[in-house]
């Protein structure tokens, strides 16, 4: 960014006149004490905007979120984790209703000012015993500066908490921007699989701020890749209660190129963090495309060489194996020429020209050895350009996803299934 | 099939006036005697047919061999295992006209009338010293009956070869058609990554081969996927020489129908020979779109699922995770009503109308145990149908492609690097 900010504490919770408060209700498995419900709220009156799964299949909670940000504003988020209230028909819409209804009433909202999010297993019904008398708790607990535990309340398979929260200038103003993330498995472009939530102080219209996350969102979460699957919750919220005080910020104007500048930073840093703590992962890899005919194409060979189980795989052995990648650029379906393409590592050349380059193979076995480095493809034949951020396929990947039977066990014994 | 058949020995060779060879030369390794050089040539002139990678790099002998079979006939192919001459560049293009010449001059053939291919690493060059030497003695060895010679020496990373051959019937003449393949890696729809070589006896136009080809593979090889990658070499090559006697096939004529229903069934069968030996596949599942708007639509949602790594790792798993089937229907881009939907193991409901069956989880559990086992997935909107077979990811497979390097290390000290 070309403008100075300090990264600040507090995560989602950092920014002016938000409250929030997790607890433990046992959602997964009663027997284990962790955080699984969440909640983020306003003290005053807010824009809100969000993007959603592009998965026809939607879960409960996010047909429902979707509704109340396309008819009006949130002022508070309730979120859980250990199961998706996905595939589970009216009773899913119920469940959904009752989350909203439950912290509505007591912080005085109407159902549609408030959002729900649910993650975990899909097909299983709420085990809303376990949930809805704690409510009173959780929003007893909401407080300044729990934005940590709202981040560990989200996790699923994610190994940690992923925040962050800025502050900076905006034209004489002090405002934060600050979020947290959940994501881990099932993470793809047209929305990873995740949830994201993020607030802000800074004074701006509701249309500004759902123009700002769509670009954001674009060049953020639709760019990481770990398992190439689409997930039926994904949801990103963005809150702005306008507490920092200060003008509104006017549709394209500097303060306003300043916020969405902002807020892509941070989406990108949040997006990156789940990549790095993707399912298993052991490495961080940014594929830069660069010299295509078109956007499209970019993309194209971008998605294919980061989707591709044959190059995760390779990577996941420290191998610089350039002709898989060059392969996945082939079957890309984008307009490219063999013999024009270079491949570097670390700005290493690999192959040039489609062919083996000069380099010593330790040389690259070095780089591909390392947890993080870049590749590039240069296509040599115009000017657009994609970034992609991927990871590795990992043996212990797949060995941690072969069975959730224990979420059907524990089901039974709840009396749902 | 509607009518009788014969399986009988001889794979490739099976049919009448074809002459097979097969002979070790260390291509991959020179220290380890395993064959690798295959020959198959017909007595007689040939009509032939082919079809080849989508992928946009192609591999030195496919583009060759693409080039003769539009052109003319082919009456002998030679093959080899351990390199795939592709991302060769001009060198590659040489060694691919060397290995055709090799063979063509003393079989007294046309450069033309030789098809090339080509299985293994990718991006190094073909260690021609190893293989130029022992043309003489590969056609030396050309006989009758060496049909499964030829289908161990094009394996790569195959556990077994894969050879099927019928005889039946032709309006009152007896004829012979017979194959073989390998796979086991990079395989996926728009031509699985192998090879496939069919030879048969029977009198038939160029024309008319062609189209049964592209019709058999569209309904076969097109439909299998173990980890959805596509290779820079897939190449189907079939040889029909006319030694069985008897009336050429009137186009669409009734015998015409029956050599293309006896060329799919085979096709088919080689096909799910493929997948059943897998890169490390412990499953083998069946997947079956019943009642989807359009037949693409039925093609997206089988795909999506048989693409999806995490239903994949969920049948490594035997799981019956019907939760992550109806996901990856829901991102297929295809036209679904998640309420619509019911899916079926084995015939057992496990989703019915989008939501849990009443089916107990242990008689799902218990079909998903199974090595081979049907998902059947009923979308309820029309009459369109696709079917697919796909197999299961396994820490096995990641483990195995993990590294390449020892071909590097025999390519040095070769000094082709």
């Amino acid at each position: 960014m070309d403008f100075p900010i300090n990264r600040i504490k507090g995560g989602v919770g950092a920014a002016k006149g938000f409250l929030t408060s997790a607890i433990a209700c046992g959602i997964k498995n009663p027997a284990v004490e962790r955080l699984d419900l969440a909640l983020i709220h306003s003290e005053t009156p807010c824009v809100s905007a969000g993007t959603f799964t592009t998965n026809r299949v939607k879960a409960a909670p996010v047909k429902m979120t979707q509704t109340h940000v396309r008819k009006g504003n949130l002022r508070a988020i309730v979120a859980n984790s250990g199961n998706a209230n996905a595939c589970t028909g009216m009773q899913g819409i119920h469940d959904a209703r009752a989350m909203a209804d439950g912290v509505a009433k007591p912080l005085g909202l109407k159902r549609g000012e408030v959002g729900v999010c649910s993650t975990g297993v899909i097909g299983l019904p709420m085990p809303m015993m376990r949930i809805e008398p704690h409510f009173e708790k959780l929003i007893d607990g909401l407080a300044r500066s729990k934005g940590d535990e709202v981040a560990r309340a989200i996790m699923t398979s994610d190994t940690r908490p992923k925040e962050l929260a800025i502050s900076f200038d905006l034209g004489g103003t002090r405002v934060r921007l600050g979020g947290c993330v959940k994501g881990a498995g099932m993470i793809c472009p047209s929305m990873a699989t995740m949830l994201c939530f993020i607030t802000t102080d800074v004074v701006i219209s509701k249309e500004d701020l759902q123009r700002a996350v769509l670009e954001a969102v674009e060049e953020s979460f639709n760019r990481i890749t770990i398992d190439g699957d689409t997930s039926t919750n994904d949801t990103v919220l963005v809150l702005a209660n306008g507490a920092s005080g200060g003008r509104r910020l006017r549709r394209n104007g500097p303060r306003c190129r300043q916020f969405r500048e902002a807020l892509k930073w941070l989406m990108l840093e949040l997006a990156k963090a789940i990549v790095r703590d993707g399912e298993r992962v052991t490495k961080f890899v940014h594929v830069k495309v660069r010299g295509a005919r078109t956007y499209l194409d970019a993309k194209k060979v971008a998605e294919a060489v980061c989707k591709s189980a044959l190059v995760k795989s390779s990577w996941n052995g420290g191998d610089p194996n350039w002709g898989r990648v060059l392969h996945a650029v082939g079957y890309s379906r984008a307009s490219i020429r063999e013999e024009l393409i270079d491949i570097l590592y670390d700005g290493t050349p690999a192959c040039t020209g489609g062919l083996q380059a000069t380099t010593a193979m330790e040389k690259l076995r070095d780089i591909a050895a390392k947890p993080e480095f870049e590749i590039e493809i240069r296509l040599n034949q115009g000017s657009a350009e994609y970034d992609m951020y991927s990871s590795d396929f990992s043996p212990e990947y797949i060995d941690f996803n072969r069975s959730e039977y224990a979420y059907w066990k524990q089901a039974r014994k709840d009396g749902l299934v």
